[in-house]
């Protein structure tokens, strides 16, 4: 049997346009001889269609849209499709995630996704009833185990805060299955690969029956997908794989079982092609674009962001602007000019220091007697942002942010300033990474496309003289670490301090100030998710809060001595 | 037996602070000869909680301070208690939402909650493992059906889109309870009391015994609490009643069946009670902010936004600014300052002109030869939110937002323009609704405290000449219906021309201007939820997305002509 692997790139919500490319797709590949081609999960609608659910109109367009589908199938070809089905039973949540069968003049079968994640990203126990059982699906004499995405992943080892008591697979292999056949919209994590693969030969060895995961990608605002589809032998071995961030249909003949070389990954590598698709699907799903707008300071995160527009999509769409004001070094509008030169790209320069001097005028009366301070640093950013929203605005360009993972963490930056913009391309970035993203850029391109000077400057804000972030901040790969604990481990006080030596004091004041800059992060836009816990959809944070943590070991301490008088 | 019906006000993540405040009260309840005091779901924590759960140092925090309750716990007084049980399986999600029933010297019982709302706000399945069965708690003889909130709204008549297949309650009266005693934490949304009612009444006629639910009150960030806490008799009739938006503690003796009137509720004054205490709160549970600043444009948005900041925290802690540009009317300046004599605040003027001339002559080089337009408008709601966040971050003020529903869902708002702000005080009220609240104020007042002329006047942005909100949206009357039906009904094309009796085309045209500006919403400051609706956490769209309605359409054709053919 040969089966067609479509690694597939929905647009969320455009059911129709999804509908026309997958017939053709599936045309395509009964040309080719396919007996089958498998689709990934919910790729109707594409991922995530969040509350596009709730509203009937849609459910009812993925249901005309599949019979649509189903009614036009070539005759040679039976296809498997990431669609909703309506719960027939009065009680529970109205839909199921599905995996439909649809083989021309039969009727459609359908296989429910039993697995439901409900954490981080994910929100299916909003939308879905979780399958109560799951049978394989014959075809051609095959038994085929298809199953949908998390049912995969239900081993401790691979997500050791949340054990499902159901396994799927478990169940579908003691039904017959002979081959398993995952559709998943699994998104870009870095190491996340490595992790599937793992995941996967585990199953095999369990299992002893092929492996095949037909995987969304692409991206849809923050999820970026980076496929990975493949097919794996009984044994675990890798017998063929789609490229990365690219749609693809892998061809695999269930006869063919000559293991291939497993790619290597660079977790560097991987976050720039990662940052690179977001950008570009970004820019090309909403449409609406002429350009890209960067305001260039001469650092590091405004060029990296630079040269990854760039690439996204080419120096013809991206334009930089410089805004230098009288706290700006000679180098950083030297190193934008420089940097601009590299990437072959324009370097407006708009003087802002004359709006800073009318803020500064209109608001005298009002500040008078006050001290120079934050007030008048955020009158620079936002003069900033407000100038590249005009720009925006007046010629339909797209603004980035710049604004990395460190810096949205600890609120280092200005709201309706530096954090202006329709998508924050390095909000998942860690500033360290932001560094070896640079070196990575520059090694790429065989010569220094960011200027040596913009990689080496002690970093700077440059809102007031001689400014520097480590005047406010610890030095980044300290930072860095704690922060990454804290964020993407769900660590403490306590465990991070006996991962890392630090002092208490020091770590819990960097936690709280992560935690009461959440209002910052609120009004950001969507950043780019490269880490298993980025800020935004995944990781929702009340905003007026107080965790106070001397009071809560004041606490502690009240019980012991009770506990132990 | 003497009951104390403890209708709480937790500050979210303040688990020392809440602990300590929850064993007073019990304490006093104590001293007033209460046998028992029931409080609110989860108040150790404060709901919403989020993500805060995630985090095994506040799990261990809440069970520490649920330990040093009951050691300090006066010995003739039991209290059930909204707290977290750790899920002692290894399958499952790792919590329970759960109620502790404590007394001293004796064990803590637990009974868990069974029907997790995830839909809407609520995201309870992503941190807790539903209860597979409840038992009454035996108290002095009486047998305690004790559940939690949702635990009671599983009847089709409340809930059309949600049907559990359990029903708790039954469970309960089928082991022998004798008293229902809910543990809510039920926000706020206008009508959502006499449902309510309903809702208890039909409980009590269909089990016969009496209804105790202990909610909790005021507001944390979106979510607005009215408490509604209260004691039916096992005949439905009410017995006592909590004040609405306040905390307080009802005592109820289980002997005493007198019944009392049920308050009246008016959805105008519900309406401003719950936006006054969400301004109240977030002001005193962040406790950082010295004033509430507000941009008074002479409209109505503003001058409802600026009456409800001095009903919350007094006239002397409001400040308003106007903003004239040249576009602006003689009235819009003579009106903000009416406002400001009606109120009591102080109103100062910021002149705008240079600033905005300042952008224009610096973007002059770049915007050559085109036309002034919308980028031009948006400088200058941009300058405003500029002027207004330099007087916030200059003397810690927090900038309240105006902006409607209405606004919000049309995308009628300049982002970092007239949408910023730390509070979004009007963003759940559609602009009819505006009105109906400036009437409902000047009523209560017995004057006319908004101008009438703010009230009277065309609605416009005034950001050119002549402008009105009606050359760019039909009439608010027309649009809210359009936009309630398509936000809070969950309706669509179709569904709603058939109510409304709308042109396909028109109505068509406005929900893909809806869907359009969801990246506006993204970024908009958080919103005091009145509706069952709201922008915000209860309503997660796709931001890039296409939802082509005519393509669907096209399908549809396509499909039909096939079927027929």
């Amino acid at each position: 049997m040969k089966i067609a692997v479509v690694q597939f790139n929905p647009i969320v919500g455009d059911i129709a346009g999804n509908a026309r490319r997958i017939l053709k797709i599936a045309q395509e590949a009964s040309a080719k001889g396919a007996d089958l081609a498998v689709f990934p999960e919910l790729c109707m609608v594409g991922y995530s269609h969040h509350d596009l659910l709730d509203n009937d109109y849609v459910v009812t367009s993925i249901e005309v849209a599949t019979t649509w589908i189903h009614e036009h199938l070539p005759h040679d070809i039976a296809i498997i499709l990431g669609t909703v089905r309506r719960n027939p039973s009065p009680h529970g949540k109205r839909l199921f995630n599905s995996a439909a069968f649809l083989e021309s003049g039969k009727p459609a079968r359908f296989v429910d996704k039993m697995l439901l994640p409900t954490y981080d990203l994910y929100d299916e126990y909003r939308y879905f009833e979780p399958a109560k059982s799951q049978t394989p699906i014959k075809f051609k004499g095959l038994k085929l185990g298809i199953h949908i995405c998390e049912d995969m992943w239900n081993l401790e080892k691979y997500a050791s805060y949340l054990v499902y008591e159901r396994n799927p697979l478990s169940e579908l292999i003691e039904k017959g299955a002979q081959v398993l056949i995952n559709l998943s919209a699994s998104p870009f994590s870095h190491g996340r690969h490595d992790l599937r693969t793992e995941l996967i030969q585990d199953i095999c060895a369990q299992h002893r029956v092929p492996f095949l995961m037909a995987n969304q990608v692409g991206a849809n605002t923050e999820m970026v997908f980076d496929g990975d589809s493949r097919v794996h032998a009984a044994n675990g071995d890798l017998l063929c794989q789609a490229p990365s961030f690219e749609e693809t249909v892998l061809y695999w003949n269930t006869f063919d079982q000559r293991p291939i070389a497993a790619p290597t990954h660079d977790r560097i590598q991987d976050i720039f092609d990662a940052l690179v698709c977001g950008i570009r699907e970004y820019d090309r799903k909403s449409g609406i674009f002429n350009k890209h707008l960067i305001g260039l300071s001469g650092g590091i995160d405004s060029a990296v962001t630079a040269a990854l527009a760039v690439e996204a999509v080419g120096a013809h769409r991206v334009m930089g602007i410089t805004m230098p004001s009288e706290y700006s070094s000679e180098g950083s509008v030297s190193d934008s000019h420089s940097l601009a030169h590299n990437l072959g790209i324009p370097c407006h320069t708009l003087p802002i220091r004359g709006a800073i001097t009318s803020f500064k005028d209109m608001l005298a009366p009002l500040f008078d007697g006050t001290k120079e301070g934050l007030a008048e640093e955020n009158i620079q950013a936002r003069t900033r942002g407000l100038a590249l929203m005009a720009v925006s605005n007046k010629f339909g360009h797209l603004l980035l942010s710049t604004g990395n993972k460190s810096e949205m963490a600890m609120g280092y930056a200005t709201l309706y300033g530096d954090m202006a913009g329709g998508l924050a391309v390095l909000a998942d970035v860690f500033k360290t990474d932001v560094y070896l993203l640079a070196e990575f850029i520059n090694q790429r391109a065989g010569r220094a496309l960011i200027p040596v000077s913009s990689i080496e400057k002690p970093p700077s804000a440059e809102l007031r003289p001689d400014q520097r972030d480590q005047d406010s901040l610890p030095p980044y790969p300290v930072l860095d670490e704690i922060l990454r604990l804290y964020i993407e481990e769900r660590g403490d006080v306590f465990s991070i301090c006996d991962q890392l030596g630090h002092e208490e004091d020091f770590v819990r004041d960097i936690l709280s100030v992560v935690d009461r800059n959440e209002f910052k992060r609120k009004q950001a836009g969507p950043g780019l998710r490269v880490s298993k816990k980025a800020f935004g959809t995944g990781r929702r944070m009340p905003l007026v809060m107080k965790m106070d943590r001397f009071a809560l070991e004041q606490l502690k301490q009240e019980l012991n001595v009770e506990a132990n008088a």
